[in-house]
């Protein structure tokens, strides 16, 4: 202490030396200096902004509570994190190819990227599917083209992610059917349905029914999943899609936090015990720009949650205590102006996902503010994770970072600042109120709002785009779509609806319109109408018969 | 210190626990974790990795002895790091055009690389130069080359670095004397000479006289420079060839540090105050891939420096303390397979130098493993750096990494390194000794040689190279350079020879014939040589035959 107080006075006396104008030789160029989350940094961190900091309390050693430090007691010592890239586009064949590929360049597990329509619940030859078809992903309408987007892969040895919400749990019982063809029952099947409704009222706004019946289909799937499907998590609850929509660090966190312990409460309200599920839930966020504030969110994310899950619902099981968590790098940093500028954005925030400690990541390609990305492109994502991986040397020790003081600053005040987001939505009665109330996307569209004035001002300079930017056309290649993908999808579909047992579909769709009515777990429903080849729609419709269909409250 | 016990304990029980194989369930994938320069790093690093240190004594504050953080108290908050790019090819009229395209693109300071023929001292005419026209720089032959190179780039308003050796003083007589044609007094000259001699005896080879005359020199351009150009830099104390010749990052460190000490002392026995000429010595560091060892060596660097110069020799002036360097990416890290990648690899070695508290950096273009960086691949290279000033956030706050138990336990342990190599090259009797004795270029070759194994084993992964390759073709395209540009520069050669004042040349020559053979500066003689147009050759014909040259001894 006596030591702290001496370090106390020499940086006073430093601060008041150097910020001397007098003095100082090289004032600072800024009034302020903030985080790309627009949060004021100091010129300096020592001891002094970690005081109360207890090692064992506060970090802690990887593998154990409160994990600050990493999951895993062998960090990437033990396994490297997953290197998972998202991709989908067109049809069912042509994603089949550009997975098969990626898994030869040595992409480790599977993200599937489904279409607009689908993701909304609409097969491609609806009208309101029209002019999406498989631009934002793969076009699933059916059994039949989960079949043939997973040929030749078998599903017993890969793991795959599913980037599906509203209609997540029609879509997984599309992947277990498709599986069972191939013999592989579910119980050995390994992956992650992104299944996070919440957060599409939030922020991605890709919602169908209202948040009641979602968020029992979303415990149905947990439940089921619980019973099982041991290996497979059942939601990956995202800050991903609350970051793209502009939101800040905090928030992303907060928000997506929030989000998880309300799923948790649902679980536990359903009578499920709490050590059953919570090891199956598992998290997703973005690693934005900048580098120090998204690792000290990773540090945080995982110091919370492990408190909230031991403390909040006394879960038992340490597996319970850890957050799992995929990255992907930000959508939003790509600039369509020189494309190549983002294989070094990319680079930076692949770097701080591993750096945070993640378990799986995406690298987004340089090309995905231009169209959807190109083999090339995609493979050149895929190398600057296996670069970071191989090259850089930041895997030989676990959280390298630990103790700096900068570091476990903005950890802690990150902390901070989450939980005085967890008590405001206390305040307005819980997740699902403050949805209704409109606070959480108001707070998002603050802070997307502040950061446009920040880049009009130039008090943020985007290379390339309001600094640095020259003529040079855009010099690379864009991916080609089959230009018959529409119809041929759309006959499939035709052929599907004349050869099928219509009768088994009828009945299968009856069942689970009676479950949906009902109050049975809905999910051995919508097997048997996957198995039977019920489409996407058809099930759907069923669905929003029963459950109604949500209307976004309007905030002013 | 109890606290430290209990730690100890929990570390103890935390590492048996983990590491039994009964127990843990995800085994270490190798025996062993090294870095790039395959010194072994443990699973974690705690406080009990760096237990004596002290705040005030080993980091301090950034601007303040001994530098640890950084030698501005305002670190890039107050300026941002010079970026400056290495450039130069064919002719000085193409190389003038990159210049000025360069700075249009935000470049901030100049960097010349001269072709092989120049660092050999060789005009372009003279056989001994055949083949090596404009190849990896740009041929300057005289004065009047260093016009052209210049032309229309006002000397007094940028600052020019230049990567010359063994004849550094005539270039640097060179850009004196284009500079006065420009109207620029040499006082307000800024820029760096690289003029580093012991490193090419033992790294770099591209040497032409003996160590004795050839330290003579370095010390004349010192003496000079201390006088008459207080803005530069007399010497870059270059440890980037040491590195790209296959040393480690301790080696690279140490022998550079050597070097620069040697250069003090040397200073000193000409009679110069240490005060006087140690801050306008620089120093030239490359950054290689290993992330963290690369920036707990720049941390290194300038706490050892800052030590020897104050207690070593006495030097009273904080800026004679202070080290000041550039760095460049790792050239020898970049591969020709799979060009792209090289951008991603640049990226982080970039975001270590900003981190290591560089003051210049130059960034690789992704094609130099092919050809001379095209214009699109060196504009690719300048934004890299761009964008890690303006979008990564880490210029927000002095040295982030401080106090990161592995940042820091490195930082020790890369000194202790050092210092043993200190110790070893004093019982060989000093670095001239060393050199003589074949030490320094043994240990390079034996960590070399060591790393090949490691590659070969697979022990080292390289993407595109030993893993992931894969059969795509290059795809980027590649510098064409001006096919007459050699025939041009000798037919500007003859003219020269026929235009000036040959009369003058002879006396000018005469005159620095006296000079060399003599005790006196060399540096005036030099000047007024350059001033009569006397041509690169000429001048080193004459030093050569008062000097002699140098064949390296053979070790075995």
């Amino acid at each position: 202490m006596a030591h702290d107080a001496d370090l106390a006075a020499q940086q006073q006396r430093w601060e008041r030396e150097t910020l001397d104008p007098t003095l100082s030789k090289m004032p600072e160029r800024q009034d302020t200096f903030i985080t790309q989350s627009s949060v004021p940094i100091n010129r300096l961190y020592t001891p002094l902004d970690v005081p109360e900091q207890d090692y064992l309390r506060d970090l802690g050693f990887p593998g154990e509570y409160p994990f600050t430090r990493g999951i895993h007691a062998t960090g990437q010592r033990g396994k490297l994190w997953t290197m998972r890239m998202f991709a989908g586009f067109g049809t069912a064949e042509e994603t089949n190819a550009r997975y098969k590929y990626l898994l030869e360049q040595g992409n480790m597990g599977l993200s599937v990227a489904f279409d607009l329509a689908t993701l909304m619940g609409y097969d491609t030859d609806q009208p309101e599917a029209l002019g999406e078809f498989g631009k934002c992903g793969v076009a699933i309408s059916s059994l039949k083209d989960m079949e043939l987007l997973f040929d030749g892969i078998p599903l017993g040895d890969v793991s795959t992610s599913m980037t599906i919400n509203s209609p997540a749990a029609i879509i997984w019982a599309f992947y277990i059917a498709a599986a069972e063809k191939q013999g592989v029952p579910m119980a050995k099947l390994r992956g992650t349905l992104q299944n996070d409704i919440l957060k599409e009222y939030i922020a991605q706004k890709e919602f169908i029914f209202p948040p009641e019946p979602s968020m029992r289909l979303v415990v149905d799937t947990i439940e089921f999943g619980t019973k099982y499907m041991p290996l497979w998590n059942t939601i990956s609850i995202s800050g991903y899609h609350i970051r793209e929509a502009g939101s800040t660090a905090v928030q992303e966190l907060a928000f997506t936090l929030a989000d998880g312990l309300e799923y948790v409460r649902w679980g536990v309200k359903r009578g499920l015990n709490v050590d059953e599920f919570a090891p199956r839930l598992s998290f997703f966020f973005n690693v934005h720009n900048d580098f120090f504030e998204e690792i000290a969110k990773l540090r945080a994310a995982r110091r919370i949650w492990a408190r909230e899950l031991r403390e909040t619902f006394g879960a038992k099981d340490p597996r319970s205590w850890l957050m799992r968590f995929h990255c992907q790098t930000a959508g939003v940093s790509l600039t369509a102006q020189q494309p190549e500028n983002n294989l070094i954005r990319v680079a930076i925030q692949a770097l701080a996902a591993v750096l945070g400690g993640t378990q799986s990541l995406h690298t987004n390609s340089m090309d995905e503010a231009l169209a959807l990305p190109s083999e090339h492109a995609v493979t050149l994502a895929l190398r600057t994770q296996q670069i970071i991986a191989h090259e850089t040397g930041v895997v030989n020790t676990i959280d390298p970072l630990g103790g700096s003081y900068f570091v476990e600053a903005l950890t802690d005040q990150t902390e901070k600042a989450v939980y005085d987001y967890f008590r405001r939505i206390d305040q307005l009665g819980g997740v699902l109120p403050a949805i209704e109330a409109g606070f959480l996307q108001t707070e998002i569209a603050d802070a997307s709002y502040r950061h446009q004035l920040e880049m009009d001002s130039k008090q943020r300079v985007v290379v390339g785009v309001n600094e640095y930017d020259n003529a040079e056309p855009v010099g690379i290649p864009i991916l080609a779509m089959d230009p018959n993908g529409y119809e041929r999808q759309c006959a499939r579909l035709a052929q599907l609806r004349l050869e099928r047992d219509n009768d088994k579909v009828g009945q299968a769709l009856d069942a689970l319109r009676q479950a949906c009515a009902g109050t049975e777990n809905v999910m051995p429903y919508l097997l048997d109408a996957a198995r039977a080849y019920a489409t996407l729609g058809e099930i759907v419709e069923v669905m929003r018969k029963e459950f109604g269909i949500y209307r976004e409250p309007i905030h002013i």
